[in-house]
C-alpha cells in the first residue's frame, strides 16, 4: 500500500469545489504555497476562472491528467468523486484537502496542509489504489449508455413509491430476482457512503470486493452480499416494469433505463491512485466519522 | 473452482452425525453402495461402532485423513464443521450428504446420493477450497490455548447480561474499542450461519475475506467490517472486565479467556477441500435457504 | 375488538381492482351469491361498467358509503387502501376478499368466500377499527394541500439521489433534524407494509401508535420511534433544500412540497371499520406472510 | 404528564450507587443541601453507613418508600432500576441525579442539582409514570419464581452458543415459535437500553406498549413487534431444549428456567412515579445520547 521512493512533482494540478468560499480560499493559498516551493501549477479552468487566476495557469480537468505529476483536490468527498471519474484514465495520483470536515477521501485539513504537503512532496507519503466500477446499459443487445463510479452505482425507481422488479446475474449465473426500491452496487470506497446508510457492511479499502445492497426489498430476507471484485454483474430490468428506472453513478451522473434493459457492471481496468500523508490512518477516520470507541 | 480431471477414489471414508437414525441409515446405505462399486471403505470408529459395522472397517477421525482419497460427511452443516476441523490438516476432499434438509455444506440429498456420487466418482465434480480460522489465546505473552473454525470464532460474555469491553487491532493497527455482548469473526463459509443472524453480510465463498460482526454493541454506529482474509486480527480483552469471557469455535469448541488476554485470529494455512456434484449452484442454495425470489 | 350482535345487511356494496380478470370473476360470483341470498347489491360504477352490469346497480364509490350496510372489497391490500380512503368518512364496515394471495387487509380467499360470508352475514364476525392519518401541507401559514392514508405517509426526495433535510416536531416539541432519503410515518396497519421493508417494527393493529421510520439516514444512529397515536407530528422541510420533495399517501396519492413547507400529520377522527370472519387470526396472517415458525 | 401543584416534601430519601466516589460525594452534598433547607433526610442504610452518616438517618431501601415524600437516586440508570424495583409498590416519586453522564432516568447533573432541586421542591416539576413488568415462572402449573423489571425482561440461553427454542402466546393466542439466542421483552423505558442495541424501536415513554425483540433469530424474517401494554405475554420454553435458559430482569435479577416452563409477563399494576425538573425534555436527552441532529 505504501510506496515511498522520492518522486518528482514538477507540475501539480488543483481542482476543487466551485462557488464555495472556503474551498476557494484554500485553493488560492495552496497555489501560492506550491508556486513558492517552485512547482509549476495548473488549475482546472472553471474554478480557476472564478478565482480570477491568470489564464495561462488554467486548463481542462482532463488535461490535468496528462500535464500533472500530482493533482490536489480541494473540497468534500463529492469533489474527489468528480475528479476521480475525470482522471482515473491517467496515471496521476490524487490527494484530497477537505474544506473543514474530515472526509474519507479528503483527509488533509485546510489549516494544516502546508506541513502535510511538505512531507508528501519530499517523498513521505502513502499511496493506495482504489478501483472504479464501469456501468454499461445494454438495450436489444446494443450498448446505449455507459458511465463510471468510484463509490457506487445505484438503481433507482423512475417514480417515487414504485418498486422495481429485476434479476441479478453474477458471472452469468442467476443470483436472485427482487422487488424493491432499488439496488446499490458499491466499491470498498463507497462502502462508507450511501451503502452504509442502507445497511451495507464496511469493506476495507484494500479488499478486491463489490457489495450488492438491496434497498427496502419486499422480501425481508434480502441481505447485502459481498462478491469478488472481478465479478461480472448484470442487472436485468424486468420487462414488466411500468416506469423507467434510473441508474446513478456516485450520485452525480444519472442514466434513464427502460424495462428489458440490462445493466452490466464490472471493475474498471484503470485504477485511481490516491495519495495520503505518511500518518494516514484509515481506522482513525472510521472512528472519527462513525463516533466509534477510542482506546480504552 | 472446478477441477474435473479423472481421479482415483480407492478408499473412501464415512463420518457423520452420531445417534441420529436417519443419518445412520444413510451411512449404511452409502457403505453398501461404495462397497458394491468396489471402493475400500473406512468408517469413523464411534459412529461405525454404533451402527454395528465390522471393526476392520473402523478407524479414528484423524486416520480418515491419511487413509482416504475422499471423505463423505453425512449429517447437517454441524457435522461438516466437526469433520472440517478434524481433517483440514490432510489434503483430503470432503463431500456432504445432508440428512433431509439442504445445507450450505451438505448439498447432496440422501434420497438422490447414488446418482450424484456416480457422477462425482467418475470425475464430474466441482472442487472448491474454503479456509479456516486459527484462534490463539495469549496470556502474559504466552499462548495458553488454541483452536480452529471453519465458520466463525465468537467472543461471548462469561455471564449473561454482562457486556464485554475489548479492543480490536488489525495488522497491529488499532481499529476500535467496544462494549458489547461480543464479536463474531466469520469466514465466508460462516457468513451464512450465525453471522447472518447477527446482521452480517453474505460473503461469496470465493472471497478471501473475514468479517467482524459486533453483537448488540452499546454504540449504535457499530457495523460489520469486512477485512482482507490475510489480516492478522487481535482482540484484546480489557483488563477492567469483571467476568471471564468465552471464545467459541464453530459453536463447538469453547475456551475461557481472562481479562487482559489477547485473542489472535488468522487464516489457517491449510485449507479445506470441499467437493460438490457437477451441478452445484451456490446461489440456488442461497435462494432456497433464504427464500429469495426465483427467475421472473 | 369483537362485536357479534346480529345485524341487518340489507344493501351490500362491491368495489374492487379494475381490469383484473380474477378479481372481476370473483366480483361477478359475489354479486350472484348476494342477490341469491336476497341482499340488494350496489357496485362501484367503473368496475361495474367494465363487468357489464346493469346500470341500476352501479353507483359512485362515495355513494357506497351512504347506501350500503357493508362494502366488500375484492382485490389486494392496495384495493383496500383505495376503498378505505374513499369510505372512511362513512360508518360502513369493509370486508376484503383477496384475489389469490392472502393480504393483511383482504383475508378472505376467493375460493372459500361463500362459507365465510354466510357466517359473517349471519352475525358471526369480528369487527375492528383502524385509524387513518391526515396530512396537511402548510405553506406561509396557509394549508395548500391535504390527503389521508391508512398505511403510511412518506416523505420522498424530489429527485433521485438527493437527500432531504428536515426537522421533526411532535406536539410542538423539537425532536430531531435529519438528512436522509426521507421519512415514513406509518399507522399500525401500515407497519407490515413499506415501513417493515425499511426496518420499522410491527405494531399490533390494536395499538394507538404511530411510527416514524427514517429512510437511509445520514446519521447511523437514526432509529424508528413509536409515538402515541394522538401525537401532532410536524415535518418542516428545510428552506435550504434545492429540490421539491414529495409526500406520498399509501403510495397512491402524491403531493409536491416546497422548501420551507410544513407537513402536519395527525390521526384522522373518523376511523375505518374492518370486518373479518369469526376465525380471523392476525398472528396467523403474520406467520404466513413472514414465514415465521409454526407451533413446535 | 405534568402535575405542578405545590406539594409538601417533608421527608426526603437518598439512595445511590454504593462504593462510587463521585456518587458518594454528591450524596453527601445533597444531604447537606436538604438539611439546610429544613427537610428531614433518610438515607439507604448500606450506602449511608459507607458514607459514615449517623445511624438515626439510616433506613432500609424499602422503608424509604413508606417514610419519604420523595426519594432521590444518585448514580446511573442502573441505580434507578434498582431503586425502581424496590420502591414501585409505594406511591413515592423518584428523582435521579446522575454521576457525570446524562442518563435517560437520571437527568439532573451533579453540578447543577441545587438549582434544579430548588425548583422541584418549590413545586415546579414534571411528574410522569412509568410502568414495570412482572415476570412469573410457571412449572407444572405452579408459580416457582417471580421478579419485576422497569427496563426489560430478557430470555437468555443457559449456555453460550446454544439456541433456545420457544413459543410466544399473547392473550392466549399463539404468535410464533422461534429458535434464537433469546428474546427481549421491553417497556418504553427499556426501549432506549438493551432493546435498542438489539435493533428494537424507540417507544415514547408515554406509550402503553411492550416490544418483543428477537435476539439473533434463526429465521431472518423475525422482527420486533410492539404490543398493547396490557397484553398478557407467555413464553413457553420448548421441552426439547437441552440446556436451562435464564430470565434476566433489568440485567440485575437472574432466574434459571427449565425446558417446559412458561414465563408469564404482564404490566405491573403499581407504577413508578418519576419526577423531573420543569425543563425536562425527553427528546433533548434522546438527541444527546444518540448524537441526533440538532435544530438546523
Amino acid at each position: 500500500m505504501a510506496s515511498n521512493e522520492a518522486r518528482r512533482f514538477n507540475t501539480i494540478g488543483i481542482i476543487g469545489k466551485p462557488h464555495h468560499t472556503a474551498a476557494g480560499e484554500t485553493m488560492l493559498a495552496l497555489r501560492e504555497y506550491l508556486l513558492a516551493r517552485g512547482h509549476a501549477v495548473k488549475v482546472e479552468e472553471n474554478v480557476g476562472a472564478s478565482l480570477g487566476l491568470p489564464s495561462r495557469e488554467l486548463t481542462s480537468a482532463l488535461s490535468l491528467g496528462t500535464l500533472c505529476d500530482l493533482v490536489i483536490v480541494v473540497g468534500g468527498d463529492g469533489s474527489m468523486l468528480h475528479a476521480a471519474r475525470a482522471l482515473s484514465n491517467f496515471n496521476v495520483p490524487l490527494l484530497g484537502i477537505n474544506r473543514g470536515h474530515l472526509g474519507f477521501l479528503t483527509d488533509v485539513t485546510p489549516t494544516g496542509f502546508r506541513q502535510k504537503l511538505n512531507e508528501v512532496l519530499e517523498g513521505r507519503f502513502i499511496e493506495e489504489n482504489r478501483f472504479l466500477l464501469s456501468a454499461s446499459i445494454v438495450r436489444h443487445e446494443e450498448p446505449v449508455a455507459a458511465s463510471e463510479a468510484l463509490n457506487d452505482i445505484v438503481l433507482y425507481p423512475g417514480e417515487i413509491s414504485k418498486m422495481i422488479e429485476f434479476e441479478i446475474y453474477v458471472n452469468e449465473k442467476f443470483v436472485y430476482s427482487q422487488r424493491s426500491d432499488g439496488l446499490i452496487v458499491s466499491t470498498p470506497t463507497g462502502s462508507t457512503a450511501y451503502s452504509l446508510s442502507a445497511g451495507g457492511p464496511i469493506l476495507h479499502p484494500s479488499l478486491n470486493a463489490i457489495v450488492l445492497v438491496p434497498m427496502f426489498a419486499h422480501t425481508l430476507t434480502a441481505r447485502p452480499i459481498v462478491l469478488d471484485g472481478d465479478s461480472r454483474i448484470e442487472i436485468v430490468i424486468s420487462a414488466s416494469n411500468r416506469t423507467r428506472p434510473q441508474v446513478s453513478c456516485d450520485g452525480q451522473v444519472h442514466i434513464k433505463v427502460a424495462p428489458g434493459d440490462s445493466i452490466h457492471i464490472n471493475k474498471k481496468r484503470e485504477q485511481l491512485w490516491l495519495m495520503h500523508p505518511d500518518d494516514h490512518d484509515y481506522y482513525h477516520i472510521l472512528r472519527t466519522k462513525l463516533n466509534w470507541g477510542s482506546k480504552l
